[in-house]
């Protein structure tokens, strides 16, 4: 359990280090005879490429995924399933002459003691935020399975920095809201909060900061009954899949941290039954009681850190000589990364459910 | 993986339902040879019992943990650990009349759904909160190991409702402060914070209903390097056992969302060299950077949604008749679980952290 | 992975020592709703117990399961089941002067090094062939949910030292073959060899040393389609199954071992068409094609060597002293564990089976 | 659990399909800084190559495996390696008439049913004896680090069809002979058993037939304390690897099935001391007591079926139409696959051996 996690019946291994030939998974045990649409998988997986508007990196990173097993026919084989991402576009030169200086926030010093100097600590290296294409890759063919059993899901930007996007409705969280905020540019709902996250993300760069914020995530669909108690609910294995997502410091299902300071009365959702289905009139729950799936819409929110790359100069250590020093960050960084990594909160959501449906 | 979990080289299995003969656990692969203080055993156990003061419900718990292998002349044999706990004043008549009402908050239709009725309902069966007297013997085991390899773990109530404690000092949390936490009745920092707590939670109970909060644990002495990326790490393997826990809504790291409003170069942690270590001067990351510690206190935080249970009436659905109905939840039931609580995330942290040392 | 194994959904954990208060085992994610009959599950278990005619040890074991979750009006919950099994009749003291004297054999010496001297070795501790009760246990549970799907297992001694039972027929094995034999107080298929059987272990025991054999085992009406490629093949399950049980050095599928001498001409299984199923004329594979069943009887052999408790002196050390010395086991042993070591094996095939149907 | 296998805190995922474009491996958490040297890994792979003297299949493999990450400046970064090895030289056309046709012996039947006909069956697809570069190629990084660790493995060709190599020498089995047996091209310990062997497959082919054998594999170095009792055993582990490997159908240890035959004193290996350090005189236990090493070589054995793809017309059934049918199974294939298996079955225990040390 590191790069490999087993998931009920399906398992994932992740593997490849930021500037290495390449970065892939495998999937092993998906459900066989599963129609894959490459080009839906690709425009998935395209919510992850860079935005070319300023909002992110101009990094031209190339994600196409070259599948070499696991699908035969345009269609899923029920075998082991990899995928392979050449990396290119690697500048490794950006990198050099920073190699044994921690970058505050990041994982180079801390990779460098666990792995006694001998991983690749070039670009961020196996803790690089280009793995999460692995992760969206899979998270990309598990939408699609789900799709085909009744079950939407989607994520918007629910905040940059102080910048607030309207929330899901948790109760009656739709389709249309969750195809919708996919199309467009800035995953927003509300087209203002579009303006002010551009605004906030450009004051970043130029003040050579970053911003972060939150994302929330929602499927709709999911039948009652999904989920194991204890170690194995909906919530225990969602956090498991998103902590794989770099800059990920938090994450709450339902009303989440708010629950902590209402009243039983105020928090507790109410059933009724409404064409003869059970539901409730509220969704603090996030759809989500002792780990298993109500029936109303899964509802949760991540908490991203802002960019730890930073072009100002900062204290650091020199964790090889061991000595204070500064650093100074060169290449090119994003100074918010939320947008991007709306797809890979979407893809963990969908890899965890799928994989309690198989 | 439900009530079974595989962490590392540890495994636990934890079994029982509220109303059943005994709840228990099965800690795998501990290290051989490790003394356990049975003293201090039932001491980190009896945070976990009802408190005598009004703050949590009446019921006469006994949770005394019988084990009965792995454990030899005071010391683990290295073998499989069981502990039972036996249940008894049980009271199963109070729940009787409402077997197929769902409570508002509770796990009864969906535990009813997902096993198709057949789970023992009564109590909450095996989604009761009592369960967690085994994680808590787990967490206490694995934190007299983790003491020993001069690691020291703590939590206290950082809220309830809206009154808030004193928060750990994140870069400089100390052994003194986690040590003196644990002997207070209501575990808190800030003598002012017991009192309006304590108000709080009285007024929920004569209101007929309940408060949540949220609770904040940290851990000290934890070495650089302990963790692994992606699916692996810190954040993953400790969200995944917290979340076990019923009530719990959310976790956050460090800074957590809070983070998501700073700029990066508020966030970034500095690092500086101290007495020839590497530190860093502040501690929004938690400790923790790429799933890795990275020698600074470990702190999380968990928010807790007020207890289900509160005696109002609720509308609410027979989940077998599929009708609206009423309930009237009778027994006797916790304002607020949240002091109780303290020890199981103390115990999760623990786990999390024992499953990295061995 | 350990005491404790995952298989698909489903993992058991098997704890206690020898001579500690107690020995079990816990299952969990065992399908809902499924009926046990415990008088049947008791004469399973009872299959396990000691003969006594003098084919195995005269020591009065009493091997009551008691059911303490996941059970509840005569169904399974779902949920963790726990079965807990006291020790008793344990006359500690037959073992007392021998404890740092490795018995030849036995895994006194490899126990002690690999727990640093603190595991439990009264008894043989963990290693204790009564261990395997929590497996039988288990594998009558399993048993009974199989049958309820239509499929019957079943073993039969095939040999104790060079005295043969009439072997399976492989692609004709029937129910009735299974359910007889399992009657029978040595179970074997053809009634000469019960007494050529008798014979063989009472000389055995009368000259102070023991016989070891081989025991076959079956399934029928496993349907086609049952089982994974590579590493979770039927035959990778059931061997890592199978393999905990003491004593256990070999085993073997269908033609198995001969096999390695068949022609592929004559080793193949021809398929053919009967009642519009697809059969093969031959059952050399065991019914089993790259790791998944091909709808044919399930055939496998377990090989176990003679008891190594005897009573003759040996040559052995002292692994405390690091000298060599003599030993002279005392107590009262078995001169041949086959016989009752054969619902071992079939409870092994049960559980592996039932793995892959949950 | 299929493709994809946890082992401690080492995992494991193979895929790849026979004709898709390439095949591989996943080796997670493997230690960090270890070097490979490319040279020896490759001569490992080699052997696994078919041989150009009509032993084997005249088919052109090249198994260049391209690993694309974990590996970094010659040494293992710790982090996920995975190496592709591509495809070539596929003829499909070879197998095209022949896909609804079930080959005797082989999985196109049970795979067909397994993946609702989703599966890859050209060529075998993932079942192909192929898959076991990816196998071979884990075992050869594996052996490297097993060396430095001052342990050393082999295997040779126990025995093909019923002409037999001397046997490995179990208590005194040494480095000269493991290394000795490695450069041959049969691997045999007796030059005679060599021609022997190659008469016996030449005669195979000639009669459009095939056979199969036996593979003697062990380890030197081991030191007393390797393995966990129970599930987690080195008999456990050795045989959940070595039944990955298509066409074995039985595995022993030690005297194995000659056991069962033994009188207890004469299988038990007694103790004595030599050079400070406890050994055994026999090594019937293939070094191996309740699943932990014993410092004495472990010694297992292998039967592998002979190859189900024989020339000659076979009776068979189409799966699709269901019905009776002939079969002639036209391309290049071994008449013995056992030469090209020798490094398979060391791989295996190498993998096995290897995860139980880090």
């Amino acid at each position: 359990m590191s790069s490999t996690i087993e998931l009920g019946k399906i398992s994932l291994s992740v593997f490849g280090e930021s500037h290495g030939p390449a970065i892939g998974v495998v999937i092993d045990n998906l459900p066989a005879g599963e129609e894959i649409d490459i080009e839906k998988l690709l425009e998935f997986m395209a919510r992850r490429a860079p935005k070319k508007d300023g909002t992110s990196t101009m990094r031209n990173e190339t994600d196409f995924p070259n599948i070499i097993s696991g699908f035969y026919n345009g269609k899923t084989t029920g075998e082991a399933l990899c995928a392979v991402i050449k990396n290119s576009d690697q500048h490794s030169n950006d990198y050099k002459d920073i190699s044994s200086l921690a970058r505050p926030g990041h994982a180079d010093y801390t990779g460098y003691v666990r792995y006694n100097g001998a991983n690749d600590r070039r670009g961020g290296g196996h803790f690089s935020g280009r793995l999460t294409a692995s992760l969206v890759f899979a998270g990309a063919i598990c939408g699609q399975m789900l799709e085909k059993r009744g079950i939407v899901t989607g994520a918007h930007i629910y905040s940059i920095a102080n910048k607030k996007d309207t929330a899901f409705d948790p109760a009656r969280l739709n389709a249309k809201t969750l195809q919708a905020v996919k199309k467009k540019y800035l995953p927003v709902i509300d087209d203002n909060a579009d303006e002010k996250m551009r605004t906030v993300i450009q004051k970043a760069r130029e003040s050579l900061d970053s911003v972060g914020g939150i994302i929330e995530c929602g499927a709709i669909g999911v039948p009652c009954g999904i989920g194991d108690p204890v170690f194995g609910g909906l919530e225990n294995r969602i956090s498991q899949l998103v902590f794989a997502i770099p800059a990920v410091k938090g994450i709450e299902f339902g009303a989440g941290f708010a629950a902590a300071e209402l009243m039983g009365s105020q928090n507790n959702d109410e059933f009724y039954i409404e064409e003869n289905m059970v539901k409730t009139r509220t969704n603090n729950a996030g759809g989500i009681l002792g780990g298993i799936s109500n029936g109303m819409p899964i509802i949760f929110r991540a908490a991203f850190k802002p960019t730890p790359s930073i072009a100002r100069p900062q204290n650091t250590v020199d964790f090889v000589q061991n000595k204070n020093d500064v650093i100074e960050i060169k290449g090119r960084h994003d100074p918010c990364i939320v947008p991007r990594a709306v797809p890979c909160v979407e893809a963990a959501l969908n890899i965890a459910l799928m994989s309690f449906l198989c």
